[in-house]
């Protein structure tokens, strides 16, 4: 398929939340306790309860060239406005040919790590709902049918955030962000039953419980000293831990009907990885006492986990092994290891020999199935192509 | 090709070191120090230093059902005399169609770990001395042309460690056993110059440089609590860490001959791993300062790593990906992950679908290459064949 045909969602992209994050969906009684946006040498940073928080360079670096990367603190006038402001972003998605996208949070965290340490949990309560609202309400209702909404969690209490799941389906959002490992920020590993009430709540409302790479505030290390490619490099695999943890937990034999994205945690390893426990269930169960009935784990596994790519050749070429229903795409913008704004280029290249039914499939159909995401109830389908949003472009 | 018409050569099995290891090769003033094996309660354990070093079930499941594996410590009658007897051992293999072994430690340890920690380091490199000599001038040497000799290193000292892999390459010795992380064993990390006397000697001898799983003497774990299944299935990406900290550290691009082998790690994950590592240096070299040349990361690692598997479809299927003189079968008797005694017909089904010459590399040539290891000086080839090796078998 041509890169000016495509249909692009990418389920993995990042907004770094505006100043005006906390203006219009806070109580006037929390409004004084909202994380602040101040401009102070040079730098934009939040203040939140006494603390400092800095952006991070390498999480907006859309538009820069490789060669001027960095991990600097930065500020908003050094960033692309699209990674703050909603009707820049949706230019910037049309400048990629991107029809759909949905955004994870940055400074308050993958699963809302910044409200979880709030000594007050009422007012942290307060204000994640409050996020969420911003979120859903204004950064994706703003272009309908352009964003997938994904809420986050207050993670301190499975109840709450089994009401909060409730509370944003209602209002259509239909994924959350979660930890790959909440052991590593120390809560209860995913085990035992702590976490029922909010797997419980997901796996009734359909919504998808996303683990994205960095999620647990740890990173994948070898030893002191190693170079930071060590820990680029070896990132993703953080998933396929998280996919392990899962599979030989009780979880998804609990829960039949849940579902997992694995963000930003490429595909090229799966075909080893499913054949992987297979062969562990063959050769270990006797002992280990694993029992998954009459299924395999590499089936099990496919049912309930849902994958996506930036680039990785060795996934497209073994897609048959991974599941055609299981593989989407991502952009990943703003951040470093983004494709924009020659994501369709990068796409068509990737998937070049890829018959157009499974190429839809990747590019957008799976994305839609998943998170249950209509954005042809908004544009029609032939307005929604790569060449067609492009053409939407202002000068 | 059909199972008859094999020729395997492992690069991976276990020896259960006999009693009688120290019995040969030690000078007399050591003697009373060396480890000696003790039955008692039923068991085998080894006593050294004052401490009890059991035997560990898992270690020597071969002839064993899937449902008869345990964790328990044993004792020597309670395992295949294979496991410790040289020529019950070279039985077995004729049992198993399997030409050519490389047999790595048990109780002392992948890379030695147990003389490391003795506090008279003169008597533990005699003592170390002595079990290399036990390995290559007994075990190995009984059967000529049946093993691939490989060596432990005294690995408190680069300099001892460099004087070893001399002495014993002056006998035929062409691989020694080091860490898949020695920072994780509390000695110095492979980013700095800490080894180099080590790596030069082995560079200056051509001697292979083995990476087993478990060399670190850690496990991959993700939580306390996680189902032991976890660990099994996430065992060989630890050497997708060793094999990352190597090429992302000056090792490779210092010693442009050195040779290493991932032993136990599999290949299904190479494809993915290749084409992250050079999609990291496209995206972040500029800030990373990393500096490949002309080349990129995929081809320096292809230039110095030999891979292996047991069972594993998705490296076989994208072996061209990984590179065909890159990949090594391996039996891994008498561990409980081995094929053994059905090892050519794992192979076979394994390798089904791919040209002859190509199956000859991955099956013994590219071993023979690697590991400069000759069987055929002393058994001509047509009598190496599976067919030709089991029916040596004697009742």
């Amino acid at each position: 398929m041509q890169a000016d045909d495509l249909i692009l969602v990418s389920v993995d992209d990042h907004v770094v939340e505006p100043p005006t994050l906390f203006d219009n969906h806070l109580p006037e009684k929390w409004k004084q306790f909202a994380p602040k946006s101040v401009h102070r040498d040079g730098i934009d940073v939040w203040e939140y309860e006494g603390n400092t928080i800095p952006n991070i360079g390498l999480n907006a670096v859309a538009g820069r060239p490789p060669e001027e990367y960095n991990i600097e603190p930065t500020s908003y006038d050094m960033i692309r406005s699209g990674c703050y402001d909603i009707d820049e972003r949706v230019q910037d998605m049309n400048r990629d040919g991107v029809l759909g996208s949905m955004c994870f949070p940055s400074f308050v965290q993958f699963c809302g790590q910044l409200f979880s340490k709030s000594k007050d949990k009422d007012m942290a309560l307060n204000l994640l709902r409050a996020y969420n609202d911003w979120h859903i309400d204004e950064w994706c209702a703003t272009h309908p049918g352009r964003f997938i909404p994904l809420s986050i969690p207050p993670i301190w209490d499975p109840q709450l955030m089994a009401d909060e799941v409730r509370r944003v389906a209602a209002k259509g959002c239909t994924a959350v962000t979660f930890s790959e490992n909440p052991d590593k920020l120390g809560w209860p590993h995913i085990f035992g039953d702590h976490w029922d009430p909010f797997f419980t709540a997901c796996q009734d409302t359909g919504t998808v419980i996303c683990l994205h790479i960095g999620s647990s505030s740890t990173q994948i290390t070898t030893a002191p000293g190693a170079p930071i490619d060590v820990m680029i490099t070896l990132t993703p695999i953080s998933l396929m831990n998280a996919a392990s943890d899962l599979l030989w937990s009780p979880v998804l034999r609990k829960f039949p009907d849940l579902q997992f994205a694995l963000s930003e945690g490429g595909t090229g390893w799966l075909p080893y990885w499913l054949e992987r426990v297979d062969y562990v269930y063959q050769q270990h169960r006797f002992w280990t006492h694993q029992d998954f009935g009459d299924e395999l784990p590499s089936q099990v596994a496919k049912d309930h986990f849902t994958f996506c790519f930036i680039s990785d050749r060795a996934g497209v070429d073994e897609r048959a092994a991974i599941g055609i229903d299981n593989i989407t795409w991502e952009c990943d913008y703003p951040h470093s290891d983004s494709t924009w704004p020659n994501s369709p280029e990068s796409v068509a290249k990737q998937l070049d020999g890829v018959p157009d039914d499974e190429v839809n499939k990747i590019t957008y159909e799976n994305a839609m199935r998943v998170f249950r995401y209509d954005p042809f109830a908004h544009r029609p389908r032939e307005r929604a192509t790569v060449s067609a949003l492009r053409a939407e472009v202002r000068d």
